[in-house]
Order: C-alpha cells, then sequence, then structure tokens
C-alpha cells in the first residue's frame, strides 16, 4: 500500500511541475495487423496487388451478371470518394497544442480499447468458426445442394469463411468509424474557433468517409461472395448444377459474422460510453456541481473516449450488419419467389438489393457534397441552425431516393409474367421510404424539447427526483405506440402491394406479398449512408465539445460546439429512432427467410408458426423473456462500471483535494483503464446469452419433439423465440431509446433557463433522470437492434442443428 | 381569491381550538343501497326470504347435480364461518379516542372514494351491457345453440344478466373487502398495545372474512348461474336439446363482468393509493425529512385511505376476477374434452373447478383458524416473527390442498375409458401446487432484503439516485427470467401429463393436454383463499401501523406495528408473485377457451394461430404494444396526481408554517379530495384503452379479412394479440412488481442501519427509488394482471363480432 502512494506521489509530482499542461499518455500508435502489412508494402507493389484484385473481381463479377459490374464500379468509386473525403479532413489543422493533447489521449484510449476488445471478440469469433465448422461437417445437405453435388464438407468450409469474412469486414467498419472519428474531432474543434459552418462540414465529411465506407464494404462484400459462390459452383441453367435461386442462402454465415462482431462491438463499446459517462456526471455534475466535460473531472478522458468506441466504432458496425442481413435476407426471398414464379432470369429479384445500396451511396455522397463550407449568402439570420442545414441535405437525398429506386424497380424487376409488378414494388418502396420519415418524425416529437412530451417530462422535474423517474418511464412505454401503429400498415400494405403485383406460382396464388415486405425494407434502407453519416456527426461534435471545453478556450468557440452538439444529439435520436425502425420493418422478411431456409433444409413444407401449440407458445415466451434479461444486464452493467468510475473518481478527489483548485493533476489514465477493463469484462456475459440461448432453446425442443413425436418442433419453437424475441424487442428499444432521449432533452431544457435553470432542484432531478437515461439509449436500447437481427442471423445459419 | 383565503382562516382557528384532536371529517356512514334495503327489512321477514332463496338455490342444485350441491353447502357454510370472523373481529375494542378519530376520517375518506368510483363504474358497466346486448342480438348462433332452440333474444338477455351479475358480485367483493379493513385497522392498533400475537391475529381473521367471502362469492356465483341456466334451458341427454358440454359457454359474461369491475378498481385504487403515497413521500420525507405517517404531513390520511380502497378494494376484486375468469374457462375446456371424448357423464369434468374452489374454503378456514391468539408456550424465543406463523398454517393449508386435490381428481375425474387419467391429472394439480411455490419463492429472493439482489440495490443507492434506478430497473427485467423458466416447464409437463392421461378422441388422438394445463390452474389456485387472507393482511397491518404513528403511541407499539406491516410487505409481494403465476399458467387455457368458442361459433375449425401470417404477426405487435401503453399510462396516472398532491401539500407548508411546530393543522381532506378526483379522472384512459383496442382490432381485421378474402382474420389476429399482450403483460408484470418490491426493502434495508442508515445520501437514493417503484408495483403492475384476464374475457365475449 505505501509503495502504491509512493509511486503516486512521483508521478503526482511530475504532473505539478506543468500544471496546465496534460499528462503524456501516449503509447505507440496502433493500427491493425493488416494495416501494418499494407503500410510496409512498397507503393509500387501495392498498386500492382490492388490491380490484380480488381482485375480478378471484375472478371469474376463479369461472368456472374452485368448487374453485379455495376454494384463493383459503384463501390470502387465511392471508396475512391471516401478517400478523397479523408485526405480533405486530415487536411485541416488540428489546432493548438492543448487540442492535440487531449485529442492525442483521447485517440490512444479509443485505440487501446479497440485493440483489446476486438482481439476478444476475434478470439470468440474463431472459437465459433470451429462449432459452425463442426455442424456444418455433420449436418444434411438441402436436396438442391445435392444435386448440384455440393459436398458437406464444401458447403462447411463455405459457411465459415463467409462468417470469417462478415465478422472481419464488420471489424474494418467499426475501426474506420473510429479511425476517422479520433482523427477528426480536434479538427472540428480547431475550425470551430474559426467558423460554425467550417467544423460542420468537417463533422460532415468525416462522418461521411465512414457511412460510405461501411455501406460500400457491405455491399461489395456480398456481391464478391455472391460472385465467388457463382463461378466456383458453376451456377448455370443446366439442371444437375445449382440453381442461382438457391445462391443466397449460402450468404447466412456472412451476415451471421457481420452481426456477432456487432452484438459485442455494441455492448462493449456501450458499456464504455455510458459506464464513464454516468459515473463521471454522478460525481462531476451531482457531487462536485462542475459542468460536464470539466477538466478537473478524472473521468472525463474515459468519457471522451467512450463517444468514440461507444457511438462511432459500435454504430458503424451496427450499421453494417444491419445492411448485411437486409441485403442478404432480401436475396433469400428473391431466390424463392422468383423459383416459384418461374421466372426465367432471377438474377434482377436476388440482385436489387445490391443496387439500391449501390444507387444510396452514390445519392448520399451527393447530399454529403451538397453541405458547403461557406454560408448561403442570400440567407440573413445571424445565427445559422446546423440541423437546417443538415436536413436540406437530407432531403435532397430523400428526392434522389425517390427517384432512383423508382428507376432500379423498373430496370431490375420488370418481369413480362407480371408487366406493371415493377409498379407495385416501387410503391412498396415508398411505403419504406414514408415509414423511414414517420419514425424519425416521431422520436423527434417525444425526444425535442419543442414539443409536448418532454416539456411534461421537464415539470415533473420540478416536484422531485421521484416523479421525473416516473414521468420518464411513462414517455418512453407510451412513445412505442405510434411507431408499432406505422410499422403495422407498413407491413400490411407493402404485403399488400407485392400480393397485388401479379406475380404468381404455378397454382396462380399470388406470391409477391413478402418480397414486397422486402422492397419496403429496401426503401427504408435506401438513403441508409446518409443517415449514418449524420449519426457519425454526432459523436465527432460531442468529442469537439469536450475538447473546446477541456482545453478552455473562449466562450464564443464553446457556443459553437455547444450548438453543433445540440444537433448531433438530435441526429442520433431520430438515427436510432431509423435504425429500429428498419430493423422492425425487417423483422419480418428476416424471419420468413429463416422459415424458407428450414424448408430448405427439411424437404418439409415449413409455412407456419403456430403459437396455439404449447411448446412453441413457450418458445415465444422464452424469446420475449430474453429481451428483458438482455437489457437487465446490459443495464446492471452499466451500472456496476459506473459505481467503480465513481468510488475512483471519489477517491482521487479525496486524495488530491487540489484537483478541484487546478492545482493537481487527475489520474485520467486511471479511470481510462478501469472503464477498459469493466467493459470487456460486462460485454460477455449478455453476448453470451444472446448466442446461447437461440441454440440451447432449438437443440433442447428438437430432442423433445424427437422423444414426443412432433417433426420440426426445435424449428418451429426458434421460428416463435424470434418472433417473440423480435416483437418484444422492437418495443422495448422504443422504450429505452426514447426514454433516454427524452429525459436528455429535458436536462437541456431545463439548462436553457426553463423551471428554474441549472442548479434548481429541478435540475438535479433531470440530472438523475439523465442518468438514467444514458445506458438505456446507448447500451441496452442499440445493442437490442444488433440482438434483433443476431437472432435472426444466428437462427438462419444454426437452422441445420434444429432439424 | 380573497374570499377564499377567509374561509381558510376560519376553518384554521377553528382547528386551532382543539390543536391535537383531529377534524371531525364524517359524513353520515355509507352503505349501498342494497344493503341499506337489507337492513330495513324486519329480521323475521329478511330470515324467510333468504329460506326461500336457500330453497330455491337447494332445488336448482338439486335438480342440475349432486355436485352442485355440494358445492352450495360448502360456500354456505364459509359464509356462516366469516359471518363468525366479523363478529370476532367488530367485538375487539376500538382502542382511545384519537384512534377512533384517525380511524373514522380513514373509513369516511375510503368511503367517500368507493361510492364515487362505483358508481362511475356501475354506469360505464351498464353502457356496456347494452351494447353486449346490441351484439347479440344481431349476431348468429352457435349450431348447437340453434338445435336447443336457443334464441338471439335468449342468448342474448343471458350474457348480459351474467355480465351484470358478474360485475356486481365483483363489486360486492371488492366493498365487503374495503368494509372489513377500514373496520379492523383500528382494532389491530389497539390490539397492538396489548400484544403483537392477538394484533396479528384479528389482522389475520378480518383478511380471512374477506377472502372467504370472495372465494364464496366467485364460487356460488358461478354455481347457481350455471343450474339456473340448466334448469331454465332444460338441458338433457335428449338429442334436440342443449347438451352440458355447451353450458359453460353462457357463463362467459360473468368473467367479462367481473374483470370489466375489477380493472377499473385496480386502476381507481392504484393511482389513488399511490398517487397520495408518492406525493405524501416526496414532500414528507425527502422535502422535509419527516417520518412516514407524520401527522403532520396533510397527505397522510389519503395515503393511509389509498391502502384500503387500492389494496384491498381492488385486491378483493382482482382475485375474485381471477378466480372466476379462471373456473369458467376451465369449465369451457373441460366441456368440450368430454365431448370430444364422448364421456358419458361429463359433468365432473365440467364442474371439477367449483369443487376444487370449496376445498379450497375448506382448507384455508382450517389455516385460518389455525392461528391462534396466544402464542404457543414451548417457543422459548422473545420476539415472535409473525412471517413464521403465517407461513406455519400456509404449509398447513398446502399439505390439506395436496391432499383433497388429490381426493377431488379422484372422485370426479374418474371415468372408466381412461381409469388412470385421474391420476395424470393428479399430478398436473400437483405441478401446479409446486409452480406456486417456486413463484413465491422466486419473488422473495428477489423482493427480500435477506438475499443477494437487494443488498445489491442498497449498495448502488450509495453512488446516487441515477445508478440506484438503473439498477432497480436491472434487478425488475432480470427477475422475469426464472419465472419464466418455471411457467415453460410448468405449460409443457402439466400438457404432457395430460395427453398421456389416456383421453381418447374417437379418432384415438390424445386430447387431455388443454384440460392438464386446466387442473395444473386448479392446482396452482387451490390455496387461492388462504393467499389472499394473507394479501389483505398487509394494507390492514400497514394501516394500523400509520393508526399508532398518527396517534403518537409509544415506541413498543409502534414496534409490533413496524414489525406486522414488515411482513404484509412481504406477503404482499409474494401475492403478486402468486397471482402473476396464475395468470401465466391460466393464459394458455384462456386463450385455448376462445379458440374453442370461436370454432363454436364459426362451426369452422380453429386450431392454430399462424404468426407467419403478416396479418397476425401485426396482432401480435399491437397487443404487445398495448401491454406497454397501459403501463405507460397508468404509471403517468400515478405521476401526475402526485405531483398534485406535491404542490398542495407544499402550498400547506408555505400558508401554514405552524403545521410543522404542531401549531396548526393540516388540512387533511383537501388532500383527499384532490387524490380521490385525480384517481377517478386517471382511471379512464388505460382503462378504455384496454376495452376497447381488442374490439377495434378484432372489427378491423375482420373488415380487411373480408376484403381481402381471408376467413377468420379478424378472430385470428385478436387471437395472437390476445397470446403477445398475455406474454408481453406477464414479463411485464413480473418486471414492475420485483422492481417495485425490491426498491421498497432496499430502503427498508438502509433504515436497518446499513449504508449509512436513515438520512444519509443513500438513503435518499434509495427513497426515490421506492417511490418510482410504487406506481409499477401497486398500480401498472396488477393492473396488468387484471388486464390480461379482462382481454382473455372480453375476447370470449365478444368473439361473434370478429367473425
Amino acid at each position: 500500500m505505501m509503495m502504491d502512494e509512493d509511486v503516486e506521489q512521483a508521478s503526482l509530482l511530475s504532473f505539478n511541475d506543468r500544471p496546465r499542461a496534460f499528462p503524456n499518455m501516449r503509447s505507440k500508435t496502433y493500427s491493425p495487423l493488416i494495416f501494418r502489412i499494407l503500410r510496409r508494402l512498397n507503393a509500387r507493389v501495392l498498386s500492382i496487388i490492388l490491380l490484380i484484385c480488381f482485375g480478378v473481381i471484375f472478371f469474376m463479377g463479369a461472368s456472374t451478371s452485368p448487374i453485379i459490374l455495376f454494384v463493383f464500379t459503384v463501390c470502387i468509386i465511392s471508396f475512391l470518394l471516401s478517400l478523397y473525403l479523408t485526405k480533405w479532413v486530415l487536411a485541416k489543422d488540428e489546432g493548438p497544442p492543448e487540442m492535440v493533447q487531449i485529442s492525442d489521449a483521447i485517440r490512444d484510449g479509443a485505440e487501446g480499447f479497440f485493440r483489446t476488445q476486438y482481439s476478444t471478440i476475434s478470439k470468440m469469433a474463431i472459437l465459433l468458426a470451429f462449432v459452425i465448422l463442426c455442424i456444418y461437417l455433420f449436418r444434411s445437405l438441402t436436396p438442391q445442394q445435392e444435386a448440384a453435388g455440393l459436398g458437406r464438407a464444401m458447403s462447411a468450409y463455405i459457411t465459415v469463411a463467409a462468417f470469417l469474412l462478415g465478422a472481419l469486414c464488420s471489424g474494418i467498419a467499426g475501426y474506420v468509424g473510429m479511425w476517422v472519428s479520433v482523427r477528426a474531432n480536434v479538427r472540428v474543434s480547431s475550425a470551430a474557433r474559426r467558423s460554425a459552418r467550417e467544423a460542420l462540414q468537417i463533422a460532415v465529411r468525416a462522418g461521411g468517409f465512414s457511412a460510405l465506407v461501411v455501406v460500400g464494404m457491405a455491399v461489395i462484400g456480398i456481391a464478391i461472395l455472391y460472385s465467388t459462390f457463382y463461378v466456383l459452383l458453376g451456377v448455370d441453367d443446366s439442371p444437375g448444377s445449382m440453381s442461382v435461386n438457391d445462391l443466397p442462402l449460402l450468404l447466412v454465415g456472412y451476415g451471421f459474422g457481420a452481426s456477432f462482431v456487432a452484438l459485442f462491438a455494441q455492448l462493449g463499446g456501450g458499456i464504455y460510453t455510458k459506464g464513464a459517462d454516468v459515473g463521471a456526471d454522478l460525481v462531476g455534475k451531482v457531487e462536485q456541481g462542475i459542468p460536464e466535460d470539466d477538466p478537473r473531472n478524472p473521468a472525463v478522458i474515459a468519457d471522451l473516449v467512450g463517444d468514440n468506441v461507444g457511438d462511432c466504432a459500435a454504430r458503424g458496425a451496427d450499421l453494417f450488419e444491419s445492411i448485411a442481413a437486409e441485403i442478404i435476407s432480401a436475396m433469400i426471398l428473391g431466390g424463392t419467389m422468383a423459383k416459384k414464379c418461374k421466372i426465367e432470369d432471377p438474377s434482377g429479384f436476388i440482385l436489387f438489393p445490391l443496387v439500391v445500396h449501390s444507387f444510396d451511396l452514390v445519392i448520399s455522397s451527393i447530399g454529403i457534397l451538397s453541405i458547403k463550407g461557406t454560408r448561403n449568402a442570400s440567407v440573413k439570420s445571424p445565427v445559422e441552425d446546423p440541423m437546417a442545414v443538415l436536413q436540406k441535405g437530407y432531403s435532397l437525398t430523400i428526392i434522389l431516393a425517390v427517384l432512383t429506386f423508382g428507376a432500379s424497380t423498373r430496370w431490375l424487376l420488370y418481369t413480362e409474367q407480371a408487366p406493371s409488378a415493377w409498379f407495385s414494388f416501387a410503391l412498396c418502396g415508398l411505403v419504406g421510404i414514408i415509414t423511414a420519415y414517420a419514425f424519425v418524425w416521431i422520436s423527434k416529437y417525444y425526444t425535442d424539447y419543442k414539443h409536448e412530451p418532454v416539456r411534461t417530462l421537464a415539470l415533473a422535474s420540478s416536484t422531485g427526483h421521484g416523479t421525473n423517474i416516473i414521468a420518464g418511464v411513462s414517455l418512453g412505454l407510451e412513445s412505442t405506440a405510434l411507431p408499432v401503429l406505422v410499422i403495422s400498415v407498413a407491413i400490411i400494405s407493402a404485403y399488400w402491394l407485392g400480393n397485388t403485383s401479379g406475380l404468381v406460382d404455378e397454382n396462380g396464388i399470388p406470391t409477391g406479398g413478402l418480397f414486397g415486405t422486402a422492397v419496403a425494407t429496401m426503401g427504408m434502407l435506401s438513403t441508409a449512408a446518409y443517415v449514418l453519416t449524420m449519426d457519425m456527426f454526432g459523436p465527432i461534435a460531442d468529442n469537439a465539445g469536450g475538447i473546446v471545453e477541456m482545453s478552455q478556450q473562449p466562450e464564443s468557440v464553446r457556443e459553437i460546439t455547444d450548438l453543433l452538439d445540440a444537433v448531433g444529439n438530435t441526429t442520433k435520436a431520430t438515427t436510432k429512432g431509423f435504425a429500429i425502425g428498419s430493423a422492425a420493418l425487417a423483422s419480418f422478411l428476416l424471419f420468413s427467410a429463416y422459415m424458407d431456409e428450414v424448408s430448405a433444409f427439411a424437404s418439409v413444407s415449413f409455412k407456419e408458426v403456430d403459437i396455439a401449440i404449447p411448446e412453441v407458445f413457450v418458445g415465444g415466451l422464452l424469446g420475449s423473456m430474453l429481451i428483458f434479461l438482455f437489457s437487465a444486464w446490459a443495464c446492471a452493467a452499466v451500472g456496476r462500471t459506473a459505481q467503480e468510475v465513481v468510488n475512483e473518481v471519489r477517491r482521487q478527489f479525496i486524495e488530491r483535494p487540489g484537483i478541484m483548485e487546478y492545482k493537481e493533476k487527475p489520474d485520467y489514465s486511471r479511470c481510462v483503464a478501469i472503464v477498459a477493463s469493466a467493459a470487456l469484462r460486462e460485454m460477455i456475459k449478455p453476448g453470451a446469452l444472446a448466442i446461447a440461448s437461440p441454440i440451447v432453446v432449438g437443440l433442447v425442443f428438437r430432442i423433445l419433439g424427437y422423444y414426443t413425436g412432433q417433426p420440426l418442433l426445435g424449428a418451429k419453437v426458434v421460428a416463435s423465440m424470434l418472433m417473440f424475441a423480435t416483437v418484444c424487442g422492437i418495443l422495448m428499444a422504443l422504450f429505452l431509446n426514447t426514454a433516454g432521449g427524452a429525459w436528455d432533452n429535458a436536462k437541456k431544457y431545463i439548462e436553457t433557463g426553463a423551471l428554474g435553470g441549472k442548479g434548481s432542484e429541478a435540475h438535479k432531478a433531470a440530472v438523475t433522470g439523465d442518468t438514467v437515461g444514458d445506458p438505456f439509449k446507448d447500451t441496452a436500447g442499440p445493442s437490442i437492434h444488433v440482438l434483433i437481427k443476431m437472432l435472426a442471423t444466428i437462427t438462419l445459419v444454426m437452422a441445420p442443428v434444429f432439424l
């Protein structure tokens, strides 16, 4: 004990020697192995390798379908554009040394956590890959696969390779998100000293970079896998070979790999960011009464690191897997429908989602580039609302989306069997786009303090902590109603539009319904890259504000970053609405894909999930319970981490009384280390629960079904578990996200001076609400988004086990 | 304004004249019309009328079945016993005048609220009866009913009469619960001055009185209806007449009437009690730092009134409808199964639930009477744990339940077609009893501060309000896992036991599965009267404690009532576990009954609820959403009411600064009036939502199904809505109840001196948690119990509308 204190004393002294400078906490810069290898290569060698890669990719694309060629081209162009955006952002100045020091500390913390987190995740992924390999080596094949001469070993290797590729790409997506945000934050703070508009533009372009990479990688990854399998398995129309309709089923591993990594990335990052945030707020704001991001708070660097690993890296991985899972499911459904309707060239139906997202890359780039660095001279208002700027870009993107979506449906979904089908599907896409708009509007209504709900919540704070929490919980619970109504209308109308499209199977029964919901989901996601840009904008602005606050810049600079931060809060909240909306609309799609997959493997029609069977009902009960338990563990993890932070910060304040007078330096790195190790430890339990429970339930009921003579029982119970978990997850995520956002903004509303303003009793109560809302909206809520899709992809991959 | 203040000044003066006396707030005693009429009658006339009634009842019973005669006899004996218990309780002294004054104020408040609340409810019930009448006059009949010559008008009158009788009986059950509790509370306080054991005995016997009345009335009501219909419709075995198997379908109105009243009783009572409690705590405990039930708090009488209208009246109505709904559903399933298996005398299977509850009355009476007024001399411990005394009585009741349950199955469920079936069903009953035990144990584990979870929660309070709430929410969410696992095992094993019982239909397919789950539910409820006694004990003890505190009795008396109050908290929590467990187990039973009913009306087999159909899935989404929205509105109502109380109490403290020094009297009646009018206003919105949404959803999808050519769509969507709402409701209720209970006990744990004890920062955070938990555990949670069953009964009654 004494020894420890001595060491600390020594480090204190060295801190005190340069009282206003920051500790040099930089370790050597970290970049993943693959980057390091690439960097060591000679530039000429590198370009030759790249050219060869492109050549192979394009050759495979050309052998597969001209559509794939189009997709490749668009993706590569958007990668080039994203390179331009990075160069542009990195060329901006990093500002004065005190900013750079803080930014370096944040970067080191974020990269350090990323390294340990992803090394843990990759170990688990390799273990799981081995399990999948074993399962697939001993499972049966679908009759089509057998007919095509696809051996067990081949199918196992294909699935495992797809899984690992998905996991790797997801990891890269996360890394890219974090990589740019830890570099852009300081550039935004520096630019804020000059002009609000320039700061905004840097944040948008940095966000745009990672959005383009994330979406582009999801699309190109699937396209490469698809064309590889196409060439490798020699798919053609001859009767002995594999049908192109069955090809998408081989891609499920990719989706599972992506969602597996995203789940742990979101859990670890979410626990990290909110553990640090809650801990910092509880001691700093509530106990000591110092403002947010005050340099005297020992947990402040951990909090700022959290924005990067929690919001940027995790959201990158999250959106990556959303897009990947939805593309793959839509491809499976497209293939099944094309087969049923005996459409001659099914590739249009199968590859439609890839094209939609290629257009997404194009139109979102236009939207991102439309945000200029200088103000429109015709606007006379002295203060410019950054939200209006972002909205303008979004509106442009949406208009372009409607046009390109219509064009894609006409191009790919036109078939002579049903000449007007493409138009019905274009309307489905419109349903999706409108749904996206409605979700964004609803989440804004419930979380923005311009509207009634948050004002009522703020009013409830004036009667104490208790009424604030009760009002926030009820607001969150209530906010689930409108989205559910919207999604219900969307599902039914998209299904109906698809069903009346004129596509019929050989018996004349309409079969386009499910594909209709798939197209609606694609419509909803047709502006994903722009939405992701707006989302990434949030944590970058937040971080920039933190750097400005910590480096004690003048008030005018803080005002600019505060304004950007407030907008970032709104965009974050609306993106969550968008994400859960797409998850909800996709849900139906995902379990339809699962049922198709089970049908294919079991060679038995699997068309219904009858919850009047007790076991199937029990599956539903267990699925809903999974959501509750998962949320519980996610929230509890944040609470426990925050408690550790609180104790550490209290200890530092007691042991170093000079901190509050700026006479002593707080030990930031200690807090960073505590939060990082806690987050890594705490992410395992909920993550393992999510992975293990569908497998265990499927196996148990498979065995039970075997002994009670009920065929397919395992698969049915898992289907019901998946559906109930999805429904319950949608509601729970809506509740958690909205309640959290509303608490946050009720506090902000009071801070504008309402109900007594900062320091009043109402404000204290509102801060409690904000603290409670943190794990709701940034840990449990977003993790449930990932969980829902992860459940869908794990059941897709594990389907053979349940039969 | 000036005028008002003058008047208030005057009333203040008159208060000040007698500073330690209580305002005489008594209005004239209220008793419902039916009681007043009865009271005016000559005693001899009354006994003659009673005798004639008994004669008619017994005559009808004798014409129906000897089993019904047995049920009548047991019910009437238990009514006589309950009369003895009341006499015994009322014979106890009411203590000194200051106690009587407080008790009178409580009684007036409670009776006043009851009167207005039930007059609102009865108006709504009459309106709804008219709606049901119209629906039934225009609906189609089942083929059996038509064959039996049961006209539309007849069937409409029968349903409406059953509905109104159910509503009336439920109202009486609620009134009885409140009637005895407002009289017993002061007697318990008075007895606490003499001996803890005597106080305990009075509270138990008062609770026992209402428990016997509630259960007895549910059983005899159904038995009377059943035998009336039997005699009226001339049921016999001849082919042209109505079959006895179809008779239980006519009883559904009774269950709906009961659950309709229970829903509003629970909502109104729950909002009343927690609005007052939260409001009183926020200003009293948190702002002013005065203890609970302190006479200086103007909201304290409203809080005490709340215990009676919220816990006693509402819980009485709740348990009444639980038992009624479950008896009726089990009778329907018993009838259907007997028909399928072509059992010659089906009356045993149909009347089994009535017999189980008759035995319940007998064994619970033994359990209640086993609690003696004097201590067991052999126990040497100086302090006696009242929980141990109650547990001993419960253990005795459970043992008797196992024996009588076995005997009833042998008596009624023995059939020559499957000679060992009765034993399988006895095992189902055992499954139910074990499930009840497991639920009670689990809820104790999560809410008792002797165990890990509450201790962790208390520890989280030491780092602030925020971590306390996060930890409580996660504890509540986590606590759903074990009960769901237990219920899953129970449903599957009871179904399996029933299916292997040897009962087969004409094609040799096992058909006993559903009846097995019904028997398990009956097993779970086979000690309902004793459990209800323990539950009623809680609010009576709580009230007694309040009276002791307000009348400023010596410390030793308070210690005794505090002890009883603490036990009451535990029994209340465990009863909630029991109630939700029975709702969960019954859920499967209730919607099976609904599907049977739809099959009967539509003359189409309705065997499956396939959630792979988009509309059916959307129904599930809407059902789950209903639970979230209902909980939101229930919690928000409490929050709003509490805010009104807080503002009123703050106003009184400011305007009458003498209150804190005992120099001025607070205006208790103003708070009572505010809470009462708020509760009446606030109960309408969630109640109307619960009633309207299944009807609206059923109608909308019926019309949609008509236009899209999907038969039975409305009925299927409603079934899925019902199932998802049930699953979601079970989880939500478990979450709300457990989180609330745990917060309450974490606070109590800190008050024992842990983590700094009373007045510490940890205690303040724990009080916030307790406040948040109040509407969770006593308003929203119990209302969801009722909601689940109300949804089942409303769909049963409204089934013809959805076809």
